[in-house]
């Protein structure tokens, strides 16, 4: 079964409109060109209680999840309670991690620091020769920091774990509104349930009005699927595939 | 009491990666300058049903709700549907939409164009002269299209609905690590659990380590907290504060 993926992002700072959130919209993007399907994204405040409900129902629901944020050494990072707790676990210090900490720090380790040598029971740690420090991964939520450069260097460590079955796509660009192909795009989608179709206009496109994709994992499909939408389609309409 | 919001992106093109939403984050910096704190961000598929749960859960959850997306003629528009579904209404007609398209289209209106005249039973129109379509508003919830151009002008035609008491911000940053402050914030907020306070690190700012920030609605209480913080902290680790 093709894998499934929910996203996390802990983060008042993105609900107060301080930050613009670049990790969801990268891990879209790479999952995709993995194979893998995301099917839904929250942005929560820094709150145990809503994190620890948010994670056990992403965990249920999703075949992998991935958090943003929240797992630094001050009061308000409280991602790894909240995993915690939605495994039913407590949160220990892991022995490995004080020790790359105290190494970092040196002298100059404080308690407040240490903090981040907490994971929830039971988690494990996988680590790389590419990252300083290990990412959790309790159950199947793996733990990510918000630091985007960070973020993604923990996320590239570990891609190759999620590749999966490719996603095949083809854009079709027509020259004509979203009104004039909608029943063309009914017919086809009732002929071909299993084919994923999106519609996208443009309103400010001098080269297009729009964008038609076509998605599937089982390429013959697919060009079965774009040469009916070519054929019901005025053929005037048509100003490019790719 | 203070109003919080939601909001809802229903996009099957955000979770795929093929575009990087802007309305969102749009939504989020403009509600927190009224004052409006948004709780929750949700991005979810295409899908009638899960968008009709979605609906529901934050129409009971927040004071107001938003809606991005899946408002076309097409096939994967589903939001009106779903927002039907979540108040437990049908979907109908509205005659002054059917007129406004019948005149947008002239002669070439087709049965699908015609999906964009249909509401929620009971939905309120908002119209204004600044935008071309009303807005359509069923109890809390304001269905707003994917497009951002259009999106922003719809809300700008609605933002003094939602002005609240403002919330003050202060910020202050540091030149030293998180580790090392994170002792004094626990302490603060301890002292002022009203206090919203963040901090927030910086790898590669030749600036500051960390920004904390400081937020109240109460400027006098703002101001005490911000004056306790900054004698809690090393007086040669402020760089400023603004």
């Amino acid at each position: 079964m093709p894998k499934t993926a929910g996203i996390i992002l802990v983060g008042n700072e993105i609900l107060s409109g301080k930050i613009v959130d670049a990790n969801a919209s990268y891990l879209c993007r790479e999952l995709r060109a993995l194979g893998v399907e995301v099917r839904r994204i929250s942005v929560i405040p820094d709150e145990v209680d809503l994190i620890a409900l948010e994670v056990a129902r992403f965990s249920a629901d999703y075949d992998v999840v991935f958090t943003s944020g929240g797992v630094g050494p001050t009061h308000d990072d409280v991602t790894i309670e909240g995993v915690a707790r939605a495994a039913g676990v407590a949160v220990v210090r892991h022995p490995m991690l004080v020790a790359l900490l105290e190494a970092y720090y040196r002298d100059a380790i404080t308690d407040a620091a240490l903090k981040m040598a907490e994971i929830p029971e039971g988690a494990e740690l996988l680590s790389d020769s590419s990252v300083r420090f290990p990412t959790i991964l309790m159950g199947n939520v793996y733990v990510l920091p918000g630091v985007p450069e960070i973020f993604r260097r923990k996320f590239d460590a570990l891609r190759e774990r999620f590749r999966d079955q490719p996603i095949f796509l083809k854009n079709v660009f027509v020259s004509i509104s979203e009104g004039s192909i909608a029943e063309q795009l009914t017919a086809l989608v009732r002929e071909y349930p299993e084919l994923l179709c999106g519609s996208y206009p443009e309103f400010s496109n001098p080269e297009y009005k729009v964008k038609i994709t076509l998605e599937s994992r089982d390429l013959a499909f697919l060009d079965r699927a774009l040469a009916e939408l070519l054929k019901r389609l005025p053929a005037d309409s048509i100003v490019r595939v790719a």
